[in-house]
């Protein structure tokens, strides 16, 4: 067996936000996401039939919460975002990669 | 709301394995848990009824699998183990905290 790394192969261009699932099934979806200055599309909230657990490993990002105030990430901070708890990423550091986890689950 | 850090409050004591269940319900357990020198039991080997998908986020640890070689992991090294895939814990870096992420999932 061979093992991966969350911080592994990122590659230069990133004009896209990269998502790459490392674990799926019917439950479970576990993603590994990098951003660089990437936020939400500016058109709406995420609102999302999961629970999301989330945690920045590297990086900086901001989340914020429809009628709530915003929530600052650093590498390690992680949350849990309710099924349909509307949100958005309203910052990522634009000068640094910023590494996530995300596990969407029932 | 706040946030929480997978970094943050190692206590000094690690007689034994720090085991913290940060989501669980029916489908799905994310658990945080903090090594230092701790392996399995030598009695034998892990053989779980749900899938494991597990990352180092610091330190180094060695996982042994029945009729496998072994695989050193590393920070941001993560590999997922099917269920009843025997295994161990077979090394955790004595000397600095070894913290990890482990989603059970079905």
């Amino acid at each position: 067996m061979s093992d991966n790394n969350v911080f592994a192969v990122i590659p230069q261009c990133l004009d896209q936000e990269l998502v790459e699932i490392l674990v799926e099934n019917k439950e479970v979806c576990i993603e590994r996401i990098v951003s660089k200055g990437h936020t939400s599309p500016a058109s709406g909230w995420y609102d999302q039939a999961k629970n999301e657990w989330v945690i920045v490993l590297k990086g900086e990002a901001i989340i914020s919460f429809e009628n709530e105030s915003e929530i600052r990430l650093r590498a390690g901070s992680y949350i849990n975002i309710a099924a349909h708890k509307k949100h958005r990423v309203s910052w990522t550091d634009p000068d640094l990669e910023t590494i996530w986890l995300a596990v969407h689950y029932s």
